[in-house]
């Protein structure tokens, strides 16, 4: 890409840097961000250094916060003896936007992967056992992905509390709701038959 | 989209403002920068600042600039009689990309468009016709879009032209290198039928 500007060239590169977004991208990015008035860029580009030098982690959960505390762990009315453990920020988005869960969170910021060098000590799980301690939690909902890491990471923490008075659950597999039966993998469909729920349970899920 | 922390919700809303990124897209962008050291937040946010505060527009061709003249027309072995007009900046970086062209550009800034209230006043085209009696441009290459805006345009600066001894060219329209025949839509087919050229122009293009 040949640019005569070296202002835009550099906005181009930085843009470029982004996940999934490739030069062609960045540069329809740039020409549309140079069409509009400076005050809506100097916004876009306050809202950025913003966010990445203010924004703090929950002292409680590990979750994104503008406090100590973020909005869900300072919410009286949420239940703080039922944890949801989950590997991120965007998971605690995902399961927020299902309306279904009164409790607190707990973000690990990762899942145990031997591979990529992550073994339970990178993650926040001493945090867990004494929270888990402190709030006299009831039950544990292992929210992590359904890969061989998460239920590693799922089993691992499993063990650790094995001596404590304390339900611990993971999250239901099996066919996704409105997908088609002949397009689920093998072991899914398996896994799902071996699995099978009373047929009640269908009835309340559509509730 | 439920945040725990605001200022996460407005680097994602100002991302999501961007053409074509949706609200899921900025969030996975945003929690990228997360992850990033503030330097690096820093650069980015920077860049995007200074490109639209800083950039210039040539005074010459209107392309963007550093200085006052762009690269290319500050480049003194660049010929200066011999203009390329197209709509945007885009398309000067498209048509550099092909090395193909030692001339100049003329940014018009956009086509007429009577729907959209583009009218030949809002364009660059009176600075185009003072430059091609200053610099005594010998030939126009019209290199707009091949749509019902771009001929117009075309047309419309050609009959402005009419009484000066220039010779005008625009951009040849057929069947796109490499792409098969029968995907062709009928009105390009049909007119490259009939605008058919002799075989050796075919050779000398493969050069």
């Amino acid at each position: 890409m040949i640019f005569s500007s070296s202002l835009l060239e550099n906005a181009v590169n930085e843009i470029a840097k982004l996940p999934g977004i490739g030069k062609k991208t960045a540069l329809r990015l740039v020409l549309h961000l140079l069409k509009q008035e400076v005050p809506q860029v100097a916004t876009l580009s306050d809202a950025l250094i913003k966010m990445r030098t203010n924004i703090k982690f929950c002292s409680r959960c590990h979750n994104v916060a503008d406090d100590t505390l973020c909005k869900i762990c300072s919410n009286h009315s949420r239940r703080k003896n039922q944890l949801c453990v989950v590997e991120s920020v965007r998971d605690v988005m995902a399961i927020e936007a299902t309306q279904q869960f009164n409790g607190t969170y707990h973000v690990l910021g990762g899942i145990i992967s031997p591979l990529d060098g992550i073994g339970p000590d990178k993650l926040n799980i001493a945090s867990l056992l004494s929270r888990i301690v402190a709030d006299e939690v009831v039950e544990l909902i292992m929210a992590l992905s359904p890969t061989i890491e998460g239920d590693t990471t799922t089993y691992y923490i499993a063990k650790k509390l094995s001596h404590l008075p304390l339900k611990i659950t993971a999250l239901s597999r099996g066919v996704a709701f409105g997908g088609e039966l002949e397009y689920a993998d093998e072991l899914t469909l398996s896994r799902s038959f071996t699995n099978r729920l009373p047929i009640e349970s269908l009835v309340n899920n559509s509730d």
